[in-house]
């Protein structure tokens, strides 16, 4: 018997993936959870197995550790006869595993015995609890650039030298995070934070499951959020914070598990059902039942109706946010402060675009940070919560590189409440980490004053000097960013656009809009209308793409708290979930 | 008496330089050390002020925490009478401070009590000496995209997970460094590893100075290296290896105070005259009297035969390295293995291209940093080693990522080779870091297999897969680069330049070329020559550049061993040199 699939070592899983590109005839073609997998003792998940022809449950042979699987696990499995055509799939919903160590799991069929697929998981168990709080802070799409710029913005640089720092600058713990999930070596941010909230790698566009040939959006692999371990296994608070859509993909993978992350119907649905405490956001579209105007659902579900029924608090602006989070009852707080994603923090508190003025009392990420610290810090049991900065990504997409220092620069507002909070409950572990990167890096320094072509008023080196922003107000946000000498933020990728180096006072930058003829995205003319001297730079990714894209960098990730030692050196983005288990003892044996 | 210059106010100080930027009549114009330098207690600097009048001694006052100076510091000032036809100023050589604590330096013309200018500096001790060894890797200019992409080259990546890490990617403590010099949000090399060598910031071109208005060069305020200290207060031995020539502004950092790094025969000097005991890299050029066929020298000073009868073993080649750094009477070794700056790891191993059939046995870094660790290592009094891996900014700066990657890939065996030396010697401290970024991103994977224009053949989020770089060799690097899956790797600013995604085979790749009319740079046609479906790309950065630029973005830290700790969160560059005095002791009261 001859193991195609040894572990650990690089040169035969190549030889391994070879045999798959070229479809040579395994049998077992694919096993969920994959091989490398690390999986937290009594977690919960979906083992599935999926051959290359139809079969019967006797004709194929599987084994766990060796042993026979129907010895193992008692229940039978789904048989999926012949799956979207393409063979026979077995899976084993919900089991989980109660012994640390190396698992090695293999299928073929019966009659073959020289051909099978083996992967190997790693079970680990968690120390004790030592931490009652955890406080996981997204900055979605956020780069070292963006920090930065937000740096030099919020607080100035005098001589070189940064007149401050950002709220998470001074975090003891630090680490790189590797971002790429298992189909690609770029993720979005729906497989990268389900890494996070799961512990298991997916592909783009999946949260909380594996990405296997299942037709179903809902029937793929599950793997349990630490959303559903939390309320499994404690009494502890879950809130969902986010600027975004709260049923875009980085709050949803604390729900949801879909094979694409578009099914926010369902996603909705799974906010109310998985008794989050607190949700606050973006997205109301998603709530309201379809006879309602602005209304996204297929059905006529009222969730917002089911909330008031279960206890919640309702908000739907600051000001009814404010009142809520202050009344000693509320335990439980859901609110919505605008159908879609909300404005970011350039927009609200200075130039009055976007959709300022349709919701013109839109919380800061700031006040539903408090907020929500407020109403979860109640449960003597300890709270988990996420709070996603999911603007810095909205505006690095189109290139906005202002909107997306401003939004981080509001990221470390909110993170310094979330310190507040730990200064008195030093039993809080804080995490502040992208999920995922852009390509953006400071160049230069633009100055209106130079003379000639757009490029040739970039300084560099030693003639780019020092921007002359504003100093910031007391929120930390200069005043003005139209200033006469600005920074030069470069974006690695992007679609066709005009380049201004000016930013962009009357909404948020789109830089490439679509050719009815062609369907390709070209440069957008009005930069062009508007500012003469804009150069046109042809796009350097597929002419589909209507904006920049994530990039393979490994994200910087801080860390302070109870557990936050766990966060050194590089990791796996599922390690972002280990550390957070580790810190609240999900997989200890009390 | 009113003070302009409030300390710790950011708003004073941004009164201050909008009042230097009118040119207000203030008398002093200018005071270094500048204000909020960090002083090492006991170091050695030149304190200098610049007034914008021709005054004699007597019309001028200055003080030093309230006291006259000429009471603090007894020996008369060198006084400029009038320096460059700007006013007269005033230089105190060599003086240094004994007392830990805010130091308030005032300066103005006797008969205007009104307006004068202030500095603040702060003077600091250290703690008793933690380690015996200190190791500095600079990988100049290293991004994180340089990190991830050698990760990806070296270690492979299965299903999303790295199948191997980076000698650098584990180690315990990690920082954000600020790397912005005293002049411009964007520095050089010289200006970054000065502030690294000497804890003061400086100005682009600029080491061990601050950079006044003298006009020569080596006149300028002069600020002690961490190697002058090391040599005046201990009996430490130093070491300083690099791929580049040994005189450019890196390795320069560590003996050089001169305005220009291009005084590479002053720095050739210096190297000398410093007694640094073992000097390991390209330069040799510098070395030779102006009579050599490849000397860059303007006098005939052999330096070669100067090191050779101050009892230095000399080496041109690895063999010869090796053989030198074997002999137990080794205690100061001098190599220069090429005239220029080294071949990178690519052309070495690979390729054979640029200048490696004319230096054919050049030793890798990892070779440089063993042997400069076996001959250092004999000092019972510990050492302090440079190690610099020059070429990754090299080979950025032409926007020749591969190479870049193959050479973050030798940073890290170079790096190994420390790490085992500090496993049999803990009391060595190791710090890996960049002096400043470059504006590179990994943005997708192209296939050679897809159809349609260049950039449709670059594959984003799912699309993108994986690379199919070869698993690596034994030495970590994958035998072949020109596979027909590669990394898409962006530069967020260029020159004007044809983009191939290809890998550069026959030399590291030339973007632009001066055209000799317009004396400006633009894309060098060869480009479009070798591969028809090359796409030109026009120039985001003055076209006086031939290159990529520096950016600003956040330089990333890992350190390990005795002190470590000291580098967390984010960090200014001067920080770093804080830290490895603190680990040294050199200004505990021992």
């Amino acid at each position: 018997m001859k193991n195609l699939f040894q572990f650990g070592t690089f040169i035969k899983l190549f030889t391994i993936s070879t045999f798959l590109g070229m479809s040579l005839q395994l049998g077992a073609v694919a096993i969920y959870p994959i091989h490398q997998a690390e999986i937290l003792v009594g977690s919960k998940f979906d083992l599935k197995v999926e051959f290359d022809k139809v079969l019967e449950p006797s004709e194929v042979f599987i084994t766990m550790n060796d042993k026979d699987i129907t010895t193992v696990i008692k229940a039978p499995p789904e048989h999926i006869r012949n799956e979207d055509g393409k063979g026979s799939s077995f899976v084993w919903r919900n089991v989980s595993l109660s012994n640390v160590g190396s698992v090695n799991l293999t299928a073929r069929t019966a009659d073959d015995k020289n051909q099978f697929l083996s992967v190997q998981w790693n079970v680990y168990a968690t120390g004790e609890r030592k931490a009652k709080n955890v406080i996981l802070f997204i900055g979605d799409g956020m780069s070292i650039a963006n920090r930065t710029a937000a740096r030099v913005m919020s607080k100035g640089i005098s001589q070189g030298k940064y007149q401050g720092k950002l709220s998470f600058d001074d975090m003891p713990q630090m680490a790189l995070v590797g971002t790429s999930g298992a189909d690609s070596l770029l993720t979005d941010s729906a497989n990268s934070m389900s890494a996070y909230t799961t512990g298991h790698k997916s592909s783009v566009n999946a949260l909380g499951v594996y990405a296997s040939r299942a037709t179903d959006n809902l029937a793929h692999p599950k793997v349990e959020t630490i959303a559903e371990l939390i309320k499994r296994k404690t009494k502890m608070s879950i809130g969902i914070v986010s600027d975004a859509e709260i049923e875009d993909a980085t709050p949803a993978a604390m729900v949801a598990h879909t094979r694409r992350r578009a099914d926010k119907q369902y996603i909705a649905d799974e906010l109310f059902l998985k008794q989050i405490d607190v949700i606050l956001g973006g997205g109301a579209a998603y709530f309201m039942p379809q006879t309602e105007k602005l209304s996204k659902r297929k059905d006529n579900n009222d969730l917002i109706r089911l909330f008031k029924l279960d206890g919640y608090e309702l908000v739907k602006t600051k000001t009814e946010l404010m009142q809520a989070a202050n009344k000693t009852t509320t335990t439980k707080l859901f609110g919505t402060f605008h159908h879609d994603n909300m404005d970011g923090s350039l927009d609200r508190f200075f130039l009055k675009q976007n959709t300022v003025k349709d919701y013109p009392d839109q919380p800061d990420l700031t006040e539903m940070t408090q907020a929500a610290i407020h109403v979860l810090s109640k449960n003597k049991n300890g709270f988990f919560l996420v709070v996603e900065a999911a603007l810095i990504d909205k505006f690095n997409h189109p290139l906005d590189w202002e909107r997306a220092a401003f939004d981080t620069i509001m990221l470390s507002n909110a993170v310094q409440v979330a310190k507040d909070f730990a200064a008195k409950n030093k039993d809080t572990l804080i995490i502040v980490t992208p999920d995922h990167t852009h390509g953006g890096s400071i160049s230069g320094v633009v100055s209106d004053e130079k003379k000639g072509a757009l490029r040739e008023k970039v300084g560099v080196y030693a003639d780019a000097g020092f921007p002359n922003y504003p100093k910031a107000n007391q929120q930390g946000y200069p005043e003005s960013i139209d200033v006469s000498k600005r920074i030069v933020f470069n974006y690695g990728n992007f679609p066709d656009h005009y380049e201004t180096l000016k930013p962009k006072l009357t909404g948020t930058f789109v830089p490439a809009v679509i050719d009815k003829e062609t369907k390709k995205f070209v440069a957008n003319p009005i930069y062009k209308e508007q500012h003469p001297e804009a150069v046109k730079v042809e796009g350097n990714t597929p002419s589909t793409n209507e904006a920049g894209v994530h990039t393979a960098d490994d994200g910087v990730l801080t860390a302070m708290g109870p557990g936050s030692d766990f966060y050194r050196g590089f990791i796996d983005n599922t390690e972002v979930f280990k550390g957070m288990v580790q810190a609240l003892g999900l997989g200890s044996k009390k």
